[in-house]
């Protein structure tokens, strides 16, 4: 493709690009294919020669879209939100152009530089405490599982990394019940062991009892094992559930354990003055991650990690063939250092892009408004004598289920199952579930930057109307 | 910024990004900023209030653009090509726009649909086996530390993940001593440990001696040893060395140890059949990884990860909380549980768009113009009676040192030091280096889309150059 006729095709995908975020809201929010639809439409094998762009952009048109669930449309309300705001489209398609590897200083200095800029805003606009360095990963669980490699290192001065872990005893991990699946993951990664994560109650907002913390780091203490690391959650996916952060630091601090602290959605809240008593304690923690391409208006990947001794981070990933080494040295930060891969896309830029578009104030705004929503909605739906609240809802989401009178557990669950599926499949709102106390239950979580008011309303109207079905057969 | 804004700023950037690549050429190649420069241009916080697009992207253009490193100038030969073709842009920017989370098949089901479908058509183009499948990776760490990670748990029937490695005992990893980096850190974050990775001894082609990785796994067995996990490299980082797969592939079935292939630079160019050879013995591999983000024209981040047995894969990194459910359950391919993330981009589009726009026929003439034009220049280097080649070049890297007559060892070093440091300075040219027998070498590595055969010839007439002046002072 030369460069004139990739002038034309790009002109034209903006078009497409600007006219499809116009009217995302007219497309079905969640994919209505059905598995092997789009394989089917799909040659089994490559081209043996070239073809030209109008008829792959027009396939994609014809075939991928109607396959794709619509993660920037008003009524997705699913998971967490992928915000993926206008500017941050625009910065993407820069980095997309310079294609750089971001890997060492010298292989994208401003890259490199405007990354701990942005690092250092974004620690600034959230309150983190001014020891904090990080850098941008791409996702929580690489963060986390950052975190967690950071911890049984420091513990063991670093020598597990060369020795392997089979001779230094069980690791125990702790988290509250409700911690994110990631950090099952990430235990089992590192090598630490799933059955030595423990899982600790939560109380009857869902946070991490601190007291029983506590009570299982001492049970395996006396039992030779050795307490690894605490795993705070801020904003927990099921329910945003807060563990208390500084009763638990205090704790850790006890005994010397790390404390990561994983606010994946809702650190993006500490944004606002008013949430900043979640970090209430953030003195005590090691490392916090917070993903500004859920809640923030940034694309995805983004995520945010920071930690307190950036050594101990360099310590556990470093390693220095002849082939990476620059002039430069450590006089600068080489990120490939920072995490487990060693190539690195330009994430700063599309921060930048977003940070200095909206300003403090933008993203201030932006995340009170789904707040508003949220709260709001939460009051009706607790008003309905036929729905009920089943979690507290400090932030953006929350957790309910229809409960007309007259129905047994089992049957609730499976009007909550059926209520899902109908809104789902209507096109017009996407919801997940999750289960609290053993009951189904229909997670809400506002988010996208396209959601108005009156999406708000339109959603109510529909899960009431559709909830009148769910039971008449 | 509403939607006309987007659109406008859009069009503007689609001007810039065309403009830019129709001129990368007179860029300096390798960025000349010094320590600290972009930083100081960047304001120490977050604006208050939003700025305008204009502005921002002003300041792209003044601070950002000077302090990169441009990885698609035609000058590029240094580490390894990060490819990024036109139609690759273009997928990106549908990709961003979508910013569509991959993580299930329902979360976007015409995403999984395609990376199933583009992987297969990779493994055709590649002649890798039938029963390899597999999923884009960001890069070849992760896939790597997913293979470690798949041979540490089948060997222990997936206990280990649950159990954590305490009282699994030592496991040793096998890879020849000019492995890549990344296999290091694997087996750090793996808990395997990098002294129980065996570096085994090369032959005079820098390839894996197969007799020696024999005896290094019969005397760990003998010691007490659990042998985890021989990496075959196809394509070494530094000299582009060949591993014999057959010959280890027979030693690993008979030991039954997990055999992994890197062929993270390599591997595109088994889309030429006269490249096959490379992988004779495959068919005893049980993973292998490559990127076509290096050398296939797709852009960063796009590597592709295979597996013989997908069951191994999933059971090693699946986990299913509640919140992440959905009705089609495993009759779909759900990525998430095929690696370390949560959270995946779309990134099967561009290469969807990437294979669609080149074809078989014109991947094969742009991996074939590229090994011409460096058998071609090494043929020129190693006839030149003041430079030496220092290894076998059998595909599109070489490496090479100014040879002068009447300097030792160490002034032979300083000079080549030099030498690349001003070529590196002279902004033309971007070379890397390695060491090799211990002498201080130059990587010359050809790939770029933009090269032309007259960009090989300046960049053969500059390093005459410049090595004319190297050793004068």
């Amino acid at each position: 493709m030369d460069n004139s006729e990739f002038r034309k095709q790009a002109h034209k995908f903006v078009d497409w690009m600007a006219d499809y975020l116009e009217h995302v809201e007219d497309y079905p929010v969640k994919s209505t294919a059905r598995p092997g639809e789009i394989t089917a439409q799909i040659p089994d094998s490559a081209p043996a020669t070239g073809e030209n762009m109008d008829d792959i952009f027009q396939d994609f048109q014809n075939i991928i879209l109607p396959g794709m669930t619509h993660w920037q449309h008003p009524g997705f309300m699913a998971y967490f939100p992928a915000n993926a705001s206008p500017p941050s489209v625009l910065a993407e398609m820069l980095t997309s152009t310079l294609a750089a590897q971001c890997m060492s200083w010298q292989t994208s200095p401003a890259a490199t530089e405007l990354e701990e800029r942005m690092m250092d805003w974004l620690r600034q606009l959230t309150g983190l405490p001014e020891e904090f360095v990080g850098c941008i990963q791409d996702t929580a669980s690489t963060a986390t599982l950052a975190a967690l490699l950071c911890a049984r290192e420091r513990l063991h001065k670093f020598a597990t990394n060369h020795s392997g872990l089979s001779i230094a005893g069980t690791h125990t991990t702790y988290a509250s019940a409700e911690v994110h699946s990631s950090v099952d993951k990430a235990v089992r990664i590192a090598g630490l062991g799933s059955d030595n994560l423990r899982k600790i109650t939560v109380d009857e907002n869902f946070a991490m009892n601190p007291e029983d913390l506590e009570h299982a780091i001492e049970s395996d203490l006396n039992a030779g094992c050795i307490p690894t690391c605490v795993v705070v959650t801020l904003g927990s996916t099921s329910l945003s559930a807060i563990d208390p952060l500084r009763k638990i630091g205090e704790i850790c601090q006890k005994y010397k354990i790390w404390l990561h602290v994983d606010a994946a959605w809702a650190g993006s809240a500490l944004v606002l003055p008013e949430f900043r008593w979640m970090i209430d304690g953030i003195d005590l923690a090691d490392s916090l991650v917070f993903n500004p391409h859920k809640w923030l208006l940034t694309q995805f990947d983004c995520s945010a990690f920071f930690v307190r001794d950036k050594a101990a981070l360099i310590q556990t990933f470093e390693i220095l063939p002849e082939y990476l080494k620059t002039r430069e040295g450590d006089r600068v930060n080489n990120y490939r250092d920072w995490g487990i891969q060693l190539g690195r896309r330009f994430r700063a830029l599309k921060l930048w892009f977003v940070l200095r578009s909206y300003g403090q104030e933008g993203l201030q705004n932006h995340l009170r408004k789904h707040i508003g929503f949220c709260q709001d909605l939460a009051r009706k739906v607790e008003d309905h004598r036929e729905f009920e609240l089943l979690a507290p809802h400090p932030l953006a989401l929350f957790c309910f289920r229809y409960k007309p009178e007259g129905l047994d557990k089992e049957e609730l669950d499976l009007a909550n199952e059926r209520l899902l599926e109908k809104i789902n499949d209507s096109g017009k709102l996407y919801l997940t579930q999750t289960r609290i106390n053993g009951q189904y239950a229909l997670r809400f979580v506002s988010g996208s930057p396209t959601t108005e008011q009156r999406h708000i309303d339109e959603a109510w109207a529909l899960i009431q109307n559709i909830a009148l079905t769910v039971t008449t057969k």
